[in-house]
């Protein structure tokens, strides 16, 4: 089983993949710093769909998704929009917890494992 | 490899497993809500005995929990409960971190990654 | 597919095996507790290198990090250190968030999931 890197740096990959599996990164609202929960949400989920059809896979194939919130009364505002986005039939497993994020203007962080394309 | 979910809704899979994994989404103590952690601990790890079941592995295959607390002071009452739950010598790795979760009337959550029954 | 442990203890293992993944419990800095976040980062770094090697793995072969800083504003100064440690063109995907860890001597906790060796 070989191991598959994609937008490598000197501190992280956004993409690992190995044995069927893809590995994100823990994506943010890169292109919307500072917009509401709602917005970075949509961008975040945006930004993921763009990593796992680069990695071979899609949102009806995620397994498991960790969500951070900055602030955790933004939690019906989150779902909202990650309700709409799952795919009927194949929602992940999924925890979502409150945790301060590395940048202030991000309040919303997401990390996902995925299956490969079959 | 196949991809096969339990208890899905529009939100989240209560299970999803792959590749001989086993991911349950992050589990609270449903039956036992504002109740002491280490209620809430048992009645939580209830739930993980009864997925796991569900999904043909078991207490004795986990490989990784991330724990949760919504008070870190809770600690040691939290593991009393583990640490009897735990089969001996199968103890799976383990990270526990304060948090705040997404409904105050819980105090732990526990996410799972297991094998599937060999 | 068989479940191999290391280090395994009635609560935790510190290294789980399965399919070709190694799992290892959350690592903080057991040689240097209440030293600087810096400190605290080498120190951990260098027991995961030896978990690794134990597991048959090693820091070129790490699909996941997960970093929980308990003061989010040293996350300059753990990058400082992981960067350096990180192998040029296989760094893991990565999720860099706070949280109050369980012992207030420690102020950085990594989880790791990493391959074995091919």
């Amino acid at each position: 089983m070989n191991i598959t890197r994609h937008e490598t740096g000197s501190r992280m990959s956004q993409i690992v993949t190995y044995g069927g599996f893809v590995f994100l990164a823990g994506q943010v609202a890169v292109n919307a710093p500072s917009a509401s929960t709602r917005e970075q949400t949509l961008n975040t989920l945006e930004r993921i769909d763009t990593l796992l059809e680069t990695a071979g896979s899609s949102r009806d194939r995620i397994l498991s998704a960790i969500i951070w919130l900055s602030d955790i009364s933004t939690f019906q505002e989150m779902n909202a929009v990650w309700d709409t986005w799952v795919p009927a039939g194949a929602a992940p497993v999924r925890a979502t917890v409150e945790a301060k994020l590395a940048e202030p203007q991000y309040s919303v962080e997401i990390g996902i494992i995925a299956a490969l394309a079959a």
